[in-house]
This record gives structure tokens, sequence and C-alpha cells, in this order.
């Protein structure tokens, strides 16, 4: 633990812990064996109810489970819970009440923004924004920029659910997915594109608005090196620890 | 004030301040009672004038009034001035000459260019961009990533205007605005829309470059449980004090 | 040099550095003559390789050469390489072996990712995201929020390919270029512009996906003050040094 950081004697430090220079950690944290934080990061940061009546407020528990990297100058909210292998950006918050399992990783300024839900073994690249209540599934990638949006009539309270997002599907750079829009299992969305209805399994939209262009079946890369490109994890598989990633002819759903 | 941070004794805090660990506050800073400036920050940073000229550089005055709270890694220029109840999420800029009215809440990584009028009440969100000479009125919100430009044909000096954004207008997530264009009184921007022509009061937008498609008085909430959305103010005042919002008949402009 | 940083003793500082409080500044960073790095920054921040075996970790060269101000809340890479008189602004990341050229300025949060080339006196304005094997030739601008990608088919390995922006390109604000793609010398790119193939040198692009509409010598300002605007450097100087744009009537390529 850096000498310089100021971190609560209500927080609990697993074996082997490095805590960089700069970085606050408050109480009622834990945080599991070998992690590595770095400089300028604030662990359990307080939510709201703390500034509205600082008496009363009872930090919920902050967890960020054992083998995580959180690179400088994080956030990570009071009642945030995250799993074990978990490895972020620069700059990134994550806000409270959400659950992120094993084997994620989060780019540098992207934005959670609470009551979310993240399995396991996702990616959200850089600058990506989690509007609360979203909720997304094992294995899925959202692309730098991705916006996934949880209130089609702002400002509004009553008509707000974030997106879901099923497990294997990709969402590529600057598309949005509007409130309560599904994303299929094993989907591909298209950069840009401006997703206002559900998308099935295994199909491919583009375009604002988006619509259906084909399968993923279909799919061939662009310059021809590799032929088809799904399932993805049939070409790609670094990162993910053995036997996690489905056989390449599996059937989903 | 934290044992850690770095504060200028030309800074006046107010009574109950509370300046988080590892700030720093420049020389020429005014934070008004009650005000709460959690980690990392910075107030007073010096404009480009310091670096050019230091021993010439007199600091313009930077004021953050009453009851603010402004979150971590978040940085206010010199010559910024801050109105009361003011709150701000984590790794916002707000540069010189921008002055904020009554209430204003910005989300986290918004980027307030400098040169900025902001109403009372307005809510920008996450990651909002406003270009130099921009002009928001009251009680306007802008959505995560929305996008207000000053530039039309850019590299360039002798065009440049921001647009300006009517009070009660909402410009939806991922929206651009173009220079010197304006959004009209209660007006509604689309998600994504590209706008590039004036918009009128009451109308709603979308679409790249956008449209106009009806009035404000036609939107339904999607799902069908709210009904009429507008005004907005008709179904949603969470965050206003008592009596600052119109009645939900009032005839704007 | 700040008390309370943080400063290797194998950094070494050129005359007249100044760092300010709270940074940290790894082993093997070089910083140049009258460098100003404000507070709360990163030097030197470690690659990927430190996490994977710490003890086996040399840290490759980061260095910022004379007269470059480095806005606080920055992180630079270990193996990056960046050229005099560079400005950026806060919270910006520079990723490892990308090399970047003289007099560049990069805006507030954006985001070069590693393996990134970027030429002579190149403007990035705020939150802008390039991708690693990107190349971006000298006096280039990459407005707000533009992408520069390199997975056509994510997630991939084999496909990937960044883009290049040839010199003297203007890029506009949130628009997007495709992994692979040229964006050819003097070329324009509207705002929101989804770019998936080659631009022609001096023509204009606009759109999603992005057409080519005419050439850059058609281009009038919007409001008839200027005419036009086509050399932009026949208008617009400011902040480059005599004698390093072209002369107004000079053909490119």
């Amino acid at each position: 633990m850096h000498p310089t950081s100021v971190v609560s004697l209500d927080a609990e430090l697993g074996d082997g812990v490095r805590i960089g220079p700069f970085c606050v950690v408050h109480p009622g944290v834990v945080v599991g064996d070998g992690c590595i934080v770095d400089s300028h990061c604030v662990l359990g940061a307080p939510t709201s109810s703390f500034y509205e009546a600082p008496a009363a407020y009872e930090p919920p528990a902050c967890r960020v489970e054992a083998g995580s990297l959180i690179r400088s100058h994080t956030v990570v909210y009071a009642g945030a819970e995250i799993g074990e292998q978990f490895e972020c950006g620069h700059h990134v918050t994550i806000r409270e009440r959400t659950r992120i399992g094993t084997g994620v990783r989060v780019g540098t300024r992207s934005d959670v923004q609470g009551d979310v839900t993240v399995g396991d073994f996702c990616r959200l690249h850089s600058n990506v924004f989690v509007a609360k209540h979203s909720t997304i599934e094992d294995f899925v990638w959202l692309l730098p920029n991705v916006t996934l949006a949880n209130d089609p009539h702002p400002p509004s309270d009553t008509c707000t659910r974030g997106p879901t997002i099923r497990r294997y599907a990709v969402v590529s750079a600057n598309a949005m997915v509007f409130p309560g829009v599904e994303i299929g299992e094993g989907a591909l969305v298209g950069a840009m594109a401006l997703v206002r209805h559900d998308i099935p399994a295994r199909s491919v939209a583009v375009g604002a608005p988006a619509q259906i262009v084909g399968s993923t079946a279909d799919v061939r890369c662009r310059d021809g090196r590799l032929g088809r490109v799904y399932p993805w994890w049939t070409h790609f598989r670094r990162g993910y620890p053995d036997g996690v990633l489905p056989p390449a002819d599996a059937g989903l759903d």
C-alpha cells in the first residue's frame, strides 16, 4: 500500500493487494487477494444518499474480487460488486448496485451507471455508456462509444427500462441501443447503428434506424483473409481461459 | 479540508466547506458555504495565458456558490462562475468564462469548453460536449454524448458561432447540434440526430440530417403506460424545488 | 517538482521542468527542458507485460520532448514518444509504442490506444478515439468524438488494420473511419459520417454510410462571410509557427 494513499481502517485488503499512490479507499470496501489498484483511484465512493444525509449513511459493501486490476483514476462506488480477474482501463466509473461477473474487462473512460448486471467474460471497450438497469449477459462485446440508453422520453421516470444484451452478442462502435430493447444471442449490431427494436439471435443489424440485413453465418472478412467470421469464437479466443467458450459448432439458445 | 490537499492561501472557503483528499485549489478561488469537493479535483485551473506568460498572469475569479457538490477528478478553470446547488459527476471539465446558473447538474466526463452560458436547473448528462460560445437556457436537458459544435468549417476562426438551446428543450443521446443553430423552446431532438438547421419551439426533430416529424404534443410513451409525455414537467418534477417549473397547461413563449 | 509527487530516481527531468502535485513519474521516463506536467498525471504507466510478469518487466522508454504541456489527470504509457511543443488537455490517455511528432495538440479525454503514428502539427480535439495501428499524417485535424476503428469484425485479430489519415485532412465531429480506410490528402469528412471506403484527396464526404459529394474547392462558409474556405490554411494559421504551412496555391500530393 503506497504511503500516500488514504485507506480506511474499515476496508479489508486481501493478501498481496497493491494500492498505488494517491488512492482513496472508503470504509466497507473489500479487495480480494492479489488485486492491483493503480494510482488516483477511488474505491467505495459514496452514493447520493451520503450527500443527502451523511450522518445516517451506512455504506453498502463494495467488493473487488481476487486477481483484479483497476487502472488509474478509476472510481468504483459503494455497493458495486466486481468478480474475479476483472480488469479495467483508466478514468472508469462503476456505480452503485452494479454486479459484474468473472473475467470482465472494461475500457478506459467507460461509465457503468448503476443497477447494472454484467455477466462473465464480457468486454466493454473505451468510453462505453451503460445506463441504469441495463442487463449484459456473458461474453458480450460492446465496442468503443457504445451507448445503452434507458429513457425513451427524457426526462421521465415511469418509462425507464434498460436494454438487455444476450450472451455472445457484439455491438459495434458508436452504436446506440434504445431503452427496453433486446439484442439477441450472438447477434451483431453494426457501427453507428441506432437500434430501436429487438434484434433476433444471430442476426446482423445495421443503420440508423437499424435494419436486419442478414445472418451472422454470412459475415465474411472484408479483406478475404479469413472467410467466415462467425461464430466469432471459432477464430478468436484471446484472453479467455480454456474451456469457457463453446465449441465452434455449438447451437446457441 | 483534507490534510493531503494543496489549497492556496488566496482561496476563500465558506463555512462548512469540505475539500477531499488530493485536491488542488488555486489562488482566486471562492467556494461558497457548505460545498463539498471530492478527491482529486482541481479548482481554478490556469487558463492558457498562464502558460504563455506566467509572470503576467492574474487568475480571473473562479466561483462555486453555496451548497454545490463537485465529484472526484473534476477540473474547474479560473474564470468559471458556478451557481448555487450545482452538482456534477466525475472527471468533468468546465473551462474559463463559463457561467452556470442555479441548481444545474452536469454528468460524468462532460466537457464545457469555455465562454458558455448555462441557465438555471439544466441537466447535462454523461460525456456531453459543449463547444465554446454555446448558450443553454433554463431547464434544458442534454442527454449522454450530446455534442454542441461551434465550427462549421474546421479549422476556422471567422465562422465560429455556438448553438443556442432554448429553455425546456431536450436533446437526446448522441445527437449533435451544428454551429449557430437554435433549438426552440420545449423542442425535442431525437437520439443520434444531426441538427443542421433551426428547430421551432415544441417540435420534434429526428434523423441525420434531422427532419421535423411532428409536435411534442403528440409524443406518447412507447409502452403505453403514460400516454402523453409533453410537456415533460407534467409527469416529471424530480430534483426540482417547488414552484420553479411552470404549470402543466402553461403556454410557453 | 511539487513535493507531493512521486518521481522515480530513474526518470530524467530536463532544465526548468515543472511537475505539479500528485503526479506519478515512473522509471525510464525522460522529460525535455521546460516541460510542464500538471497535477494528477501519470508518466510512464506500465504496459500489460508489467502486470503479467512484474519481475521480468523492463519499462520501454517514455519520452516527452522539450516545451510540452501535459494537463491534469493525463496518463502517458511507457514506450510512448512525444515530440516537442506537445500540448494536451485533461484526462488524456496515450498508450505504448505511440509516436507523436512536433507541435501536436490533443484535446481533453482523447484516447490514443497504442502503436499509433501521429505526424507533426496535428490537432486532435476532445474525446477522440484512435485505435491501435492507426496512422495520422502531418497537419491532420480530428474534431471532437472522432473514432478511428481497427477491427471490422470484432472480436478479431486476423483482420485488424488501422485507418490512415493523410496530411491536411479534416475529420469532423462524431465521424467514424473504418479499419484500413484511407482519408486522402486535404479531404474533408463531414460530421457524423460513417466512412467505410477510401476517400480521395481534396474531396468532401458526408453521411452514413459516407458518400463523396464534391470537392473541397467548392466548400463555402455557411453564413457567407468568408467565401471559399479551402485550402483551410489560406484563412487559418493560428497556433502554427511561421513557414510550416504551404502557400495558399500549393498543389498537394
